[in-house]
């Protein structure tokens, strides 16, 4: 006779199965008989657990892409004394994958490109997940601003939405030519912007300068 | 008895109409009854001109979607005083189109994340539009920075690579969400880039400025 599975243990494994299956092929050409497989579960567990494969997806969404935006793009910046510094930090460690990325592109943007204009369940779940990266990237550009890490003659939230477009747009270009060089040409170009966002040191005035005796070079 | 077509005629109205339906429904989705009825031809026409719907698929690409990247992106910029002034101007013209924007998304970008990682030749032919339009950004961007107007502590290449990126994930962001209003933003954001890419205004020294008598403020 089998052990008993733990139902949580199934629902999980099915989850991790989903999403990598969907960052793969894409929601609608995802093999629900390759997602039991790598779960090591039955068809019966799927429908039990999300009623349908599409329930799975907006689980995916909802749980597991809901949950890498918060690590990879929110929780870092919170904890973080510096939001440029930190946002440095998740591009830099990106290029690690660069392989990956490049390959399958970013999970939430290729989901948004399939399925929002044809889902409005999709459509939804995957804003709120754009909703929640741009305000968390808002949140502490605003908080660098009252800091003095980050200029404040700019404004915060477009600045947030334009990071977070550059960054789909950057993993889309590099997965449009399957080449993981292109990311990088992209990361450097993401992080001169950023650096271009810290504020110009102060500068002394002509008159400080004249009466301190400074020579200008 | 029907007046016979001109067969230039018939190829160019196919490619409009192939054009039109994988813009709103991606290359595999795209239906080929419908492509005909648009064009007004026979599917004996098609199989003519282009063997098969990839056939057409590919000459989408390489003569339809060629065209709107020089038209758009090259040509007006090689034909500025200021390839900076020349991408905000087509920027804030893509802006009338914000709907259909936002709604379809970006046909070069679409074709790319549905069909690069799929169909080599597909990959292939897009690679080249990416490279036609990143070259025609990194030309002038280079003759600008000649030319002096355009800040020479950048690197062109990576310059036009990023904006290439955050054009396409502007496009990318506004579709995932069908937000038109996500675009505006995501605009404000690259003009404001671009804005920074113009060189500073040069400012006397502070030795120039006390022998001249200079005040500061």
């Amino acid at each position: 006779m089998a052990a008993r599975r733990n139902p949580d243990k199934t629902r999980e494994d099915l989850l991790q199965a989903g999403f990598d299956e969907i960052h793969k092929s894409g929601f609608r050409s995802a093999d629900v008989p390759r997602i039991l497989s790598c779960a090591g579960v039955t068809k019966g567990a799927l429908y039990h657990h999300f009623g349908s494969k599409k329930g799975l997806g907006y689980a995916v969404v909802d749980e597991i892409m809901r949950e890498m935006v918060l690590d990879v793009w929110v929780r870092p910046l919170n904890e973080s004394d510096s939001p440029i510094d930190a946002m440095i930090t998740v591009l830099t460690d990106a290029l690690e994958d660069a392989e990956t990325h490049s390959t399958c592109g970013c999970p939430v943007n290729n989901l948004a490109q399939e399925m929002s204009p044809v889902d409005e369940g999709f459509r939804e779940r995957i804003e709120k997940l754009h909703i929640l990266w741009r305000r968390g990237l808002t949140r502490n550009l605003a908080r660098g601003q009252r800091e003095g890490t980050v200029r404040t003659d700019v404004d915060a939230e477009d600045t947030a939405t334009f990071l977070v477009a550059s960054c789909e747009g950057s993993i889309g270009l590099a997965k449009g030519s399957q080449d993981p060089k292109l990311l990088e040409t992209c990361v450097r170009g993401i992080v001169q912007y950023l650096e271009g966002l810290r504020p110009a040191p102060e500068r002394p005035t002509a008159l400080e300068d004249a009466a301190t005796g400074a020579t200008a070079h």
